[in-house]
Order: C-alpha cells, then structure tokens, then sequence
C-alpha cells in the first residue's frame, strides 16, 4: 500500500530560504580574487559551496569519494534533511559498512553551483544589484560544477580522488571529471548516466521549463522580489519528470489502476485513481525544496551536456591516456538513460584500452533504481570499490591519521 | 530539413469558435426527446454530432465505415481542414483508391461527444443555463462517445457497419463497438491501442489536465464567458503529451542535438535546440485549434476505459460469442500503447476463437506511425478490408444504388 496524499501538510519553503541563507551545511567561499571561470565565458567573481562529509580524511588524502548530486538532490546524501526531516538521498549507499564506507573512505557530497540549498545560484543576492540573481545569473554547464568542485578540493588540500561516482546528473559529473580531470580521478561510477542529452531529454526538459515560465508567478525570474513563488509551474514540471524516472512496469505494479480512497470512479477530475493522486503529491513537496531557477539552470546544464562534441565530435578521445578505472553501471528499464547509452560510454573506454567494467542491472525500477533498494547496485559498488581500494593501497577500515 | 517555428503567425481560435457553433461539416441534431444516455449516470437531454462522409452508401447499405478519431483529431479526415487550412488527418488512408477506399465505402468520420469541432462539448451551450457547460458539462466515457454515433447511424438508416477502424482512442472505440454492438460490426480494426488506459498514461494525462488547471486564464474552467483562454496551460500540456506520440528514436532522428538557427549554443533559455522549438511550435499551433475543456474531457474518457473492468474483469468475456473479423495493429516503436497492450487484446480474442489477425509493424516512428507514412500500415489495412469486403459480398467499385 503505497501511502499518498494530494498536498503536503507543512510549506517548508521558509526553511528552504534559510537553507539558502545559512546552511546546515559546511559552506566554503571563494573570494573575488578566486573567481570561477564558466564555459558561458563569464566569471562568477565570488560564490560559495554548500557540502557534507562523511567519514575523515587519511593521512595521505588517499581517500577522498566525491559523491555528484542528480538534478534535484543535494548535499544531503547521508543525514537528515533540514528541510524535509527525512533520511538522506542516498542512505542506502553511504554509511559505516555500506558501499560507500564512510569506515574507510572520506565522503563529500557538494551541492550543486547553481542548486538551492546554501551553494551559489540564481536565488543567491548578486553582489553587484543586492537582489537575487534570477535570471542574470550566468548558465552553467556541468564542466563549470565539476570546475567548482575541483576548487573545493583544492581548498581541502585534497589533490588526488579516490574515486567520484554519482547517477544521471551526477553521473555526468563522474564522466565530467574523469575527462577534464583525468589524472586526479583513480576511480570513476557513471551510474544510470550518458555522455550527452538526448534529444527526448532535452525535450522532456523543456516542457518542464515552459510549464515553469508559464506560471505568472514566475514573474520572468524575478519571484524572490516580488514574493511570489511559481509553485503550480514547478509542480507540474515535476510530475512531468516524475514519470520519466520510473518505468511504466513500476507504475503498474506500484498502482496499476487502482482508485485512490473510493470504490468508484467518480466521473469528475479529482485524483480518482492512485497514481494521480502519488503524482500531484510529488509535484506539491517538490516546490517546497526546490528553487525554481535553479531548476531552470540544472536542466539547461544536462541539455547542454555533449562530451563528444567537447573533443571534437570524438567520445573515444576524450578519454585517451585515461588510468581511470570505471565501473559503468545502467539499469534495464531506465527509458530516460537507457542502457544503450552506458554502451556507448563503454565503447568509448574499450577504445581507448580503459581499464572498464560494465554493470547492467535487471530491474523493473527504471531510472530512479539508482536511489532505491536495488541489492545488485549495491554489491556491484561495493565489490568494485573495495577491489579499487586493494589497489590503492587503502587498507580496510583504514583510520591512521 | 524540418522546418521549426516557436510560434505560429496566426490565431485562428476565432475560426475554432465558429466551427463548434456552425461547423462546415453535417450536423445530426438530437433533441430532448432523444436524451444520450450517459455511463455517469446522467443524461445528454440534447445534443448535436457534427460529422463528415466520404464516399456513397450503397443500395443495400452495407459498406459503411466508421473512422473513429483520436484524442485530439476530428471529423476531418479527408479534406481540407477549416480551421488549419491544412489536409485531413486521414488523407494518407482514406479517399480513391486509398486503403479505406471511398470508390468502394461509405465512409463516416464524427467528431465525438465532447469533443470541440462541432459535436456538442464542455464548450457548447448549456440549455439550461445559456452559457458554455464548462465543467458542469457531464464527464463522458468512451462508452458514451460510441453510443452517440451508434445513435447516428440509426438515423441515418444504418444497422449494420461494414467496418470500423481507428487508432489510439480511436482504437479504443473500435474495441467498445466491436463489444457493445457485437452483432453490428462486421469488421473491427483498432491500431495502436490497448483495452485499458495504463497507469504511465493516466500519469501523462494528469500532468496535461494539471498543466491546464494551473493556468489563471483557466478560471474554473469558465474561460469561455470570462473571455480568456489558457493558451499556456493547455501548450505546456500539449508539449508534454507530443513527445509521448513520438519515440526516442524517432526524435533522434529527425533532431538530434541539432541546433535551432545557431552555430553555438547561446547560454540562455531561448530554443536552442531544434528539438525545443518544434516543441513549442507544436504546443501553441494546438491551442488555436482545440479548445481546453475539450483537452480535459477526452483525456478523462481514455483515463476511465478499461473494458475488462466493464466485463467482471474478465477481457475474453467482453468478446464472447463475436462474429466479427479483427485485424489487430501495433508498432514497434510506440512506447505509449506498446505491442503488449495489442497483444492482450489478441490473446482474449484468441480465448474466444474469434477471427482476428495480429500485425506488428516494425517502424522507429512510435505511436503516431499511424498517422503517417505507414506503407505496411497501409497495406495490412487494404489487404484486410479487400478479403472482409469480398466476404461480405461487396464488389469490388460496387456502386449500384
């Protein structure tokens, strides 16, 4: 019995703002003198990064995992949220003893430039007007997040990852700094992932995008100002992208057409059947945690996405003289990120000699396996890191510092 | 090429208007005597059925056809359309010498109860309250939609259909005929279509009722009298459910990442890609010619179909005892009514020992392959109606009446 209701009870999007303002977060900030050079040729001339850890640091910075947020996540991968007081995103993955051991390796998890939860984004003040950004804030790629993320590591005296790994947007992080980044990433998890948007995800974005712009409260960007809030525009994004998460063999067996509270239909336009009924809960919480803008943004980065056409059109090149190695993981009913496209990242890497395995997952869970309960993912992560660690030279439940 | 443009250049909504109060079509009026019995509970207490015919009704009146359109066709099937200017949705099937061949058939195309081309909808005028229903306008069923033009048929003095033939909701009405009028229909050809509207779909059709519904201009559904129209809404909706018609693969090809007249991504929102703009040109060239109720109405009667549900569950049961001859469509492509959901309707008819055939036709072009340039489409539906037509006694260009 999947337990859902139309709206949620509390509006946490005060507690969102102040997650803006003043994380539970650490929080590093890059002065003016630091700035960060985007793809878009601008400079973001000072900017902060909201992240967690988890787990400490070896005394030879050998065991460092960063941990790519998707579209919507955050930094919150393993602690309770403070905004929604639920478990982190990826709990199942990271913690004392799971796949990401937080016993052996040191986790960080950034959230996005651009995101919503204490990093630099469009509903941060800018600096030069001391409103928010809205839409003056520069677009960024998923290059310029990983260039983000390079800077706070620098800053943390870490010069060399043990291993980044991260699914559908995160994912192209993964293979964002295993490219750009080559011989500071020992290992690489693409999860659920592909070296560029499709042309039906683009598409898929876009309808979010337009369902947002088309709410008046959107007010072209400038919400935060004027004290409105796009929610109605956003819900519905999501619960357009809500879909393409899962599979229509999970929507059949998580509700098939089962009436939601009532025997009969009632020839009306209520959330009559279940599945309605889950959507319109997805598409009313969403507003409370996320930014509007920012959803704009981090859409736009995936759509822009194109490792290929970063080298010339040719994926195999840029990977070339990679020591990487990479476990390339997709699942069978992903239909957003469908296996075909892990293929070609894998080809790619068998190209150029790569050290690569590639792990198909037989699930009925589609995209989203990736966040859920899925015992292969986890051994497969788990195997192949420990097997990475070996070579490392990281010595089980290592924790002399 | 394709040829993409944000924005259509004309508002032809005014046509749309004049079209649903005096439509260039035939148009069988039924009075308060002649009230449509509703699967709601309600009636109908009169109604109007606005239509198009192609070809002559024989002497004998027995090579009528029934073209039962999809959610957002019409009854242009086969000429010019007067709204858009632009060829009939069916030009490629229908007319001489064409797989429904209107040298041979009498062919009747009738925009549905509900629907917004002249059939009485939610944007008819209520006789009892002299304003447009809106949503007091009852919620139909797909049930409905058939016993309306079964109620049209009768007057025009037919009893029994040679054929009838539609896709996607089309399809489904094809199937309620062929199981509320067993004894009626010779020949049944439901394409790209299922016996029951899935959990994914009733999603997809959720978010664009709720894409509508959060547009102001929506007002309740009152737009009407209010003067106003919601043009985004209703687009973002249409967007939405465009890319669920096509397939990733279909979008691949004829897209890509191409861009929209642009060497360089421009890092901003505008349409970049030619894949967004066709979207957009897709989303506001609809509002002009169908109106938002209407959208609402008949994505709620695909939602409430299920025939099995109407028969104890039991699908073979629905079809017990069927004289009728099918002929099953699906493609391989169409991820919305996939293969599967023809398959289940095969395996009752099968059940039941009834006539059918079953056609799978491999195409990349997804669900709206049945609309396009289908040759082996064309040519399953000729050979089929040919082998019906000589069954049933029909000569071949018989035209003596």
């Amino acid at each position: 019995m999947v337990e859902v209701k139309d709206k949620p009870e509390a509006d946490t999007n005060g507690k969102r703002r102040e997650q803006m303002l003043a994380p539970d977060s650490l929080l590093m900030t890059f002065g003016a003198d630091e700035p960060l050079a985007l793809d878009c040729g601008a400079e973001l001339a000072s900017y902060s990064l909201a992240y967690q850890t988890y787990g400490e640091l070896n005394a030879d910075k050998s065991n460092a995992v960063i941990i790519c947020h998707a579209l919507t996540g955050d930094q919150h991968a393993a602690n309770i949220h403070p905004v929604t007081d639920k478990e982190g995103w990826w709990e199942t993955m990271v913690g004392p003893g799971k796949p990401i051991d937080t016993d052996r390796f040191f986790v960080i998890c950034v959230n996005h430039i651009g995101g919503c939860m204490g990093s630099t984004g469009p509903s941060s003040v800018n600096p030069e007007t001391g409103q928010a950004y809205g839409l003056d804030f520069p677009v960024i790629t998923i290059g310029d997040m990983v260039r983000a993320q390079a800077s706070l590591v620098d800053r943390l005296g870490i010069r060399d990852l043990f291993c980044v790994i991260g699914g559908s947007m995160g994912g192209m992080q993964v293979l964002e700094w295993a490219t750009s980044y080559k011989d500071r990433v020992f290992a690489a998890i693409p999860i659920a992932t592909a070296a560029r948007h499709s042309s039906q995800n683009i598409a898929f974005h876009e309808v979010g995008r337009q369902a947002v712009m088309a709410d008046p409260d959107w007010r072209g960007g400038r919400y935060v100002e004027e004290g409105t809030q796009p929610r109605k525009g956003l819900a519905v994004a999501r619960m357009a992208a809500h879909i393409t998460y899962l599979s229509d063999e999970a929507l059949h067996r998580k509700f098939g057409r089962n009436l939601q509270d009532r025997e009969r239909v009632t020839f009306g336009f209520d959330a009559d059947f279940q599945v309605e009924s889950y959507l319109r809960y997805q598409g009313y919480t969403f507003v409370d945690r996320f930014d509007a803008n920012s959803y704009l943004y981090m859409t736009r980065a995936m759509d822009y996405f194109d490792i290929a056409a970063d080298h010339g059109g040719d994926l195999p090149r840029a990977f070339e003289g990679t020591q990487t190695r990479f476990c390339c993981v997709s699942f069978t009913s992903d239909w957003l990120f469908p296996t075909e496209e892990t293929r070609t990242v894998v080809q790619a890497l068998n190209a150029v000699a790569a050290n690569v395995s590639f792990v198909e997952i037989e699930t009925d869970k589609g995209h989203d396996a990736f966040l859920l309960h899925e015992p292969e993912l986890f051994d497969a992560v788990s195997g192949f890191l420990s097997a990475a660690a070996q070579k490392r030279g990281l010595a089980p439940h290592d924790k002399e510092h």
